[in-house]
C-alpha cells in the first residue's frame, strides 16, 4: 500500500530525527540505510549542511553515490564544495556517468582541475567527455554505463558480459550489439537472451531496426522518442554511427515533467527559469517575468487609446462603462482557453499544423455557443442598468468578442509555428492584450450603431 | 539517428501509400509488418475504416494486438465494432491484460455480453475483474500479465517460470515474490537473479521493502511513486496485501502526460476533458469551458461597478480611463505568473505548503522590481498625455497594483490548497479578474487622493 509506504517512510524520517536529536549514531546509522535512496535525498535537504555531511557519512560509498544523484544541483554543489578533494573524487568515482558529469560541470573550476588529477584514468577521460556536452543535448542527457557485445558473440559470452557488468550498468536489459569499430549495428532485450539458445550468436537474434538518437539532439526530442515507442533506453550514437550512451526512460521522465513545467510557465509569459522556483535567485525570477510584463504594458496601450478615443461614446452613456470590463475580459478569458487548448494539443502532437482549418470550423460553432450563452447571463443586468438597448448592445458585444476572441485564440498558436516561433508564446496574457484592444473597438463601435450616439472623433 | 529514424519511417509511410495507391498487396504486406507498431498505429488513423481493416488483416494476430494498443480509443472502438465478434475475440485474447479491458470497456453492452462468451474462462475472469475498476484508479491502469513466482522457490526454478512466462509478460525485469496466499512479500529483479546463485532462495535475495499501491489508489499517484522512485513497475496490491497487477513505466509516462495537459488547461479555466481536443464532441469542449467563462463574466461585474463608482473622478480627468487597461492588466499579468509558478510548483512538490512565508518574502522583492521597472516604462507616456502629477499617479498606481497582484497571485493556490481544492483552480483568467476588480480600486483611490478630484459618491 503507498499508504503504508508513505506512513513507512514518515516514520523513518520521525524516527532518524528523533535519533538525530539524542545524538544516538547507531540508531542514525541504522535509519539512513533503511531509508530509500530518493526518500532520504529529499530529507538531507531539509538539514543544515554539517548534519547532512554527518548523516552521510553512515552510508557505504555505493550507496553515498546513489543518494547524491537524487539531491538538487545546488545542495550537490554545497555539499561537494565542503568535501575534503579525495572524498570526493572517491564519490564521483562512485556516481552514475551522468549524475557525476552534471555534478562536475557545477563544480568552480580550480576545484575541476583538481578533482580531476585524483580520479582513474578511465573515469577521467569519461567524465571530460560526458561534460563536455551542451546542456539540453543527449550528450548531456546520457549515461556511458551501458553493456555492449560484440555482435559475432554468443548468448552464452553475452551473459558472461553482462554479469560483469550488471553491477555497474545503469541498464542490462537492453544489450547493444556492435561491430568491431564500436558502432551500433542492433540491440537485443535479455529477456529475448534469457528465450534464445546458449550458442546462438547475438547477430541472428538481434534487432537491427534500432531507434536512436545522436549526441546533438533535443533533451525534449530524445524524451519524445522513449515515450513513443516506450522504450527502456534510448541508444545514443556520434556522428560516426558509433555507440556513446544511453538515455533511460527514468531520465526521459524527469525531461517530460520539465518541459511540461516549462510550458506552463510559458502559458503565464513567464520565461523558463533554469532552476526551480524556491531555490532560483530573485533576480533570475524578476528576468523571467520582466520581459513579457513591460512587453504587454505596450500592448494595452491600445486598449486605452481605444477607450480615450470613444470618450463622447461614453460622456453621452456612462452606463456602457459597467459592461467594458466584463465583455472586454470574455474576450480575452475565451481567447486564452482556445489559445491554450491548442499549445498544448500542438505540444502533445495531438493537433497538427493541417488541423487548423478543421478546428477553426469547429471553434465557431463552440464560440457561437459559449457566447449566446454567456449573452443571456448579462443580458437581463443590462436590462436592468440601462434599458433594453442596453441590453442588446451587451448582449451583441458579447457574442462577438467571444467569437472573435476563441477565432483569434484559436489561431494565433498556428500562426507563431507557422513563422517559426514556438506555439506557447502564445500565452494567456498576450492573447487577453490582444483580444482586449480589439474587444474596445467591436463594444464601442456597436454601442455607437446601436445607440445612436455621436461617432468618436 | 533519430532524424534518420524518423526519415526511414517517413519513407515506410509514403511507400506504403503508394502500395495502397498501385493496390499491391505483397508490398504492403512487407510495409506493414517492417512498421514499428505505434508509427503504424498513427498511420491507420489517417485512413479510411476499410483500408485500416485491410492493412491490420496483414499482421499476424500478435502484432496486430500491439498496434491495437497503440490506437486512440475512438478508433480502437470503431474498427472493433466492424469486426466479426470472433475476430474480435482472437484480438482480445491477444491484447495485453490492461489494453483489452480499456477497449473491452468501451464496447457497446451487447457486444460486451456477446464476446464475453467467445473468450476462454481465464481471459474472461481477467477481463471481468480488470474491466471491473473506476476510471482513473490503479486498478483500471493495471497489466495481470505479471511474473510471481513462490518466494520460496530457488533462483532456478524461478528462472524456469520466468521463461515459461516471458512470450506474455508486460515485464519480465522484476520479479513479485509471493506467499501461499497470493500476497506480495517482496520483489527481486532480473538484473539480480542473474547473479544470484542457482539454488538461493528467492526470500534470501529478494528485498522486502516494496513499494506498492492499492487498487483504488489515484493514478497520478501512481504515476508520482513509478517517477519518485525511479521503478520499472509498481506492484498493485487488493486490500488483503494480494497482488493483483502491475502498472509499467509506460503507462506512468503517459499519465504524467495526462495530467500536465489537464492541469494546463485548468490553468486556462478550461476543466479536463475525457477525450482529445480533435475528438472530443463538439458539446464537450463546450461543456468544459463555459461554466468558468459564466462564473467569471460575473466576477468581472465588480471591476465594472468599480469604475461606475468612480465616475465622476473619471469626468474630472478623462486621461485617467486612457492608462485603466494597462494598470489593471499588469496586475493581472503579474497575478498570474505568481500563481501559475505556485501551482506547477505544489503540483510538482517543488513547493511545500510550508513554503508560504518564505515565498511571499521573495516576492515581495520581486514584484516591487518588477513594478518599479514598469512604472519606469509607462511614467513618460504619462507624462506626456497628462504632465506630471498623471505620471506620478500612473506610476504609484503600477507598483502598488503590481505588487498587490503578485502577492495575491502567490497566495490564492495556498489559500486553495488549505481549504481542501485543487490549487491549479487558481487559473490565470480567475487571478487576473480578482486582481482586475482591486486594481481600479487602487486606480482611482491613488488618483482621487493626488489629483485632488471630487472623492467617488
Amino acid at each position: 500500500m503507498s499508504d503504508t509506504t508513505e506512513a513507512a517512510s514518515q516514520t523513518l524520517a520521525e524516527q532518524l530525527l528523533e535519533a538525530i536529536e539524542q545524538n544516538d549514531g547507531e540508531a542514525m546509522a541504522i535509519l539512513v540505510n533503511d531509508m530509500p535512496a530518493p526518500d532520504f535525498a529529499e530529507f538531507v535537504r531539509e538539514q543544515a549542511l554539517d548534519l547532512s555531511h554527518k548523516l552521510l557519512s553512515f552510508l557505504a560509498i555505493e550507496q553515498r553515490a546513489r543518494v547524491f544523484g537524487y539531491f538538487q544541483p545546488e545542495d550537490q554543489k554545497a555539499l561537494a564544495e565542503q568535501m575534503p578533494q579525495a572524498t570526493l573524487a572517491e564519490l564521483l568515482t562512485h556516481m552514475n556517468s551522468d549524475e557525476r558529469a552534471d555534478l562536475f560541470n557545477q563544480l568552480a573550476d580550480n576545484l575541476k582541475a583538481q578533482v580531476m588529477r585524483l580520479l582513474a584514468h578511465n573515469e577521467r577521460e569519461d567524465l571530460r567527455l560526458l561534460a563536455s556536452y551542451a546542456e539540453g543535448t543527449a550528450g548531456a542527457l546520457m549515461s556511458s554505463d551501458y553493456v555492449a557485445v560484440p555482435a559475432r558473440s554468443t548468448v552464452a559470452q553475452a551473459f558472461e558480459i553482462i554479469r560483469a557488468t550488471a553491477p555497474s550498468a545503469e541498464t542490462v536489459y537492453d544489450i547493444y550489439c556492435i561491430d568491431h569499430m564500436g558502432r551500433l549495428v542492433g540491440t537485443v532485450s535479455l529477456r529475448q537472451l534469457i528465450l534464445a539458445r546458449k550458442e546462438a550468436r547475438l547477430e541472428k537474434v538481434m534487432a537491427t531496426e534500432v531507434v536512436t538518437a545522436t549526441v546533438d539532439e533535443a533533451q525534449e526530442t530524445v524524451a519524445n522518442l522513449i515515450a513513443h515507442y516506450d522504450l527502456l533506453a534510448l541508444p545514443i550514437i556520434d556522428l560516426g554511427g558509433r555507440l556513446v550512451g544511453i538515455v533511460t526512460y527514468d531520465d526521459a521522465m524527469d525531461v517530460a515533467e520539465q518541459e511540461a513545467t516549462e510550458d506552463i510557465h510559458r502559458g503565464a509569459s513567464v520565461q523558463p527559469l533554469d532552476r526551480g522556483l524556491s531555490t532560483s535567485s530573485l533576480f533570475a525570477v524578476y528576468k523571467s517575468r520582466v520581459v513579457w510584463l513591460v512587453l504587454l504594458v505596450f500592448g494595452n496601450i491600445f486598449s486605452g487609446a481605444g477607450i480615450a478615443h470613444f470618450e463622447d461614446t461614453i460622456a453621452a452613456q456612462v452606463a456602457l462603462v459597467f459592461f467594458l470590463p466584463l465583455l472586454i475580459g470574455s474576450g480575452g478569458n475565451a481567447g486564452s482557453q482556445a489559445a491554450t487548448l491548442i499549445v498544448r494539443g500542438l505540444a502533445t502532437g495531438e493537433v497538427r499544423m493541417r488541423d487548423w482549418f478543421r478546428l477553426f470550423g469547429r471553434e465557431v460553432l463552440i464560440a457561437a455557443a459559449l457566447g449566446l450563452t454567456m449573452a443571456l447571463a448579462i443580458a437581463p443586468i443590462g436590462a436592468i442598468r440601462g434599458g433594453e438597448i442596453i441590453a442588446m448592445t451587451v448582449g451583441l458585444t458579447m457574442v462577438t468578442v467571444v467569437i472573435f476572441g476563441s477565432l483569434a485564440g484559436l489561431s494565433l498558436p498556428f500562426l507563431l509555428r507557422r513563422i517559426g516561433w514556438d506555439p506557447a508564446t502564445a500565452s494567456a496574457p498576450l492573447v487577453t492584450t490582444l483580444i482586449d484592444a480589439c474587444g474596445v473597438l467591436i463594444y464601442f463601435g456597436i454601442a455607437t450603431a446601436l445607440l445612436n450616439l455621436p461617432a468618436a472623433t
